[in-house]
């Protein structure tokens, strides 16, 4: 199987529930499971059962699509107050990603334009926006591979942290596209990946999927990343986004500045991939991006044996952090590359 | 118990072993071992039951007198080659700290000076080297922690990484030495420990010694520095030192190059702390420090329920990096603070 063709979200056959690659259960079980209740559908997120986000983006939209299938509604306006709360409730999962309020109001907003149409009409439009989503992330994750491509060259390494690939995407991946990509097409490519605690996401998920496709990559912890630096492994730095603000600074998993940080310090260039729509023009800088915080014991317990730091110690964890424009060297979305960051494009 | 007062190293009552807190069951069990066999006490090293530079070259003291006990040598040339191969195996456990070949060869110097006595009076000159190793670090300790105590004030947040600590020492400490003793002082510091993939010694001894001392500690994943930096909650970074070149580099724990450049990104003081016997001066620079290279298991299988990679990903281990000088804001031993980093202090 090629890695950039697992479908990990997708309508299960009697259309009553999202199916999804559960996420959280790699690289060791491959399990597939079925999601319909609101909530399974938030733990989903939560969890992050499913994540990365333009493919939480899609299965937030198929979701709300489950679960207004279930409403029992007498009129249009109860049936759309329903899904109002419904969407806020899944909203309410994860707070740094844009995706998954921006998709959820399209999804609101397909449901409020076909208000005349009757319900079963009502469903089958947001059916087809949910379908529409998923097939335009597939072509915003090729333009993407595309015009990253043009950035890297035979022979590179590249450093990558976190999962942004088919994993995180419907398909083919933002960050981790071009390598893929490259890989397909006869390029000799050296991927180093960052473990990416707490969770995990480099060696469970970015391994699983370079490996996958026979991409010749090497998994380190996160503080490795300077001397692999340092050793003049590393030719560029890839990396997702979960929100970008209206002045280019972007919002992308815990690590994502300090690689940042690391790429200035020794001249190595620092991409940012992602779709166009990650832009939030309401938020004016970084420092308008809300940072999830999550629990003590992903750091302390999660995934061990037994618990790997005192009970009562505390945890300080953030998911996700900003990286100042100023530290980017340009932005890639489907749209093209912007390496002087400005409005005008989004 | 105070922290400070762990003791961590020490000969059993009977003379015979070497006992030491098993530091690799930090910090669910708090397990002294006895240990005897030249096995035993190459294992203990190459395993990290006991760690911590200075800690290493103690160990590595009472190790080759417990060894030397153990020969049977018709004469002192034949005692002695014996030894020299004893303490070459002892020696080869970990190769980037300066520490444990400097104490093995400063016991090997002792025997030599003592080559006309009989056996047991070199063997009691080598227990009272061992037992000076050990109070030496005591109060190289205490002048490191009393130096650093002048670089900082109430109200400190202190990010450090590893464990440089009482447990990484005979007693005090080196870069957690100015923290305890500044907190036994009265002083409200913040301690943020990175949790030090892959072995996870921030987390289990860093947080385990601050804890029982009470200081205001938080626990962070290593990608998370660049984060805590940036919310203006860290005044200076604190990191212990393995080898130190002539010009001024320093080798610690795989990730201190990466806090050195953040640090100096967000203007934040970085400081080395270890005693002035960690100088190397056959070293003329970084670049000739060898860096311990580790297995792939410790990142991909140690301490976790299942593996957490897939099983043939290919992973770079490095123990050490190299933090260049220039990046150093001064190093502190048990003779002073230097700043200005040249030959003549060591």
């Amino acid at each position: 199987m090629d890695a950039s063709e697992v479908t990990n979200i997708r309508l299960s056959d009697d259309g009553e529930s999202v199916v999804i690659l559960d996420q959280t259960a790699l690289p060791n079980v491959t399990k597939y499971i079925h999601l319909s209740s609101a909530k399974a559908l938030f733990e989903a997120i939560y969890t992050l059962r499913v994540r990365g986000a333009p493919a939480i983006g899609i299965f937030a939209a198929y979701a709300l699509y489950i679960l207004a299938r279930q409403i029992k509604a007498e009129s249009f306006e109860a049936f759309n107050a329903e899904l109002l709360k419904l969407s806020a409730y899944l909203d309410s999962s994860r707070p740094t990603a844009v995706n998954l309020g921006a998709q959820l109001r399209r999804m609101e907003k397909i449901v409020n334009l076909n208000s005349r149409l009757s319900l079963p009409q009502v469903l089958e439009a947001m059916r087809d926006e949910a379908d529409k989503i998923y097939d335009e992330d597939v072509q915003m994750c090729r333009a993407i591979s595309e015009y990253g491509l043009t950035l890297i060259k035979n022979g590179f390494g590249i450093i990558t942290q976190c999962n942004a690939g088919p994993l995180a995407t419907s398909k083919y991946g933002t960050a981790l596209g071009p390598i893929l990509m490259g890989h397909e097409r006869g390029m000799e490519l050296f991927a180093y990946i960052c473990e990416t605690r707490p969770l995990l996401q480099g060696s469970r998920l970015t391994a699983y999927e370079l490996e996958k496709a026979g991409v010749d990559c090497t998994l380190i912890c996160d503080n490795m990343a300077s001397l692999v630096m340092s050793e003049g492994k590393i030719d560029a730095v890839f990396a997702g986004c979960d929100r970008i603000a209206k002045n280019g600074d972007v919002a992308n998993k815990i690590g994502t500045s300090g690689l940042a940080i690391l790429a200035r310090h020794y001249g190595i260039p620092f991409y940012i991939f992602g779709p166009s729509t990650t832009v939030d023009m309401d938020c004016a800088t970084g420092a308008d991006i809300e940072i999830e915080l999550r629990e003590p014991g992903e750091i302390k317990e999660l995934f061990f044996e037994q618990p790997m730091a005192p009970a009562s110690v505390g945890c300080y964890n953030p998911s996700f952090d900003v990286t100042e424009n100023s530290l980017i060297t340009a932005i890639v979305t489907e749209k093209g590359i912007y390496d002087n960051f400005n409005e005008q494009w989004a």
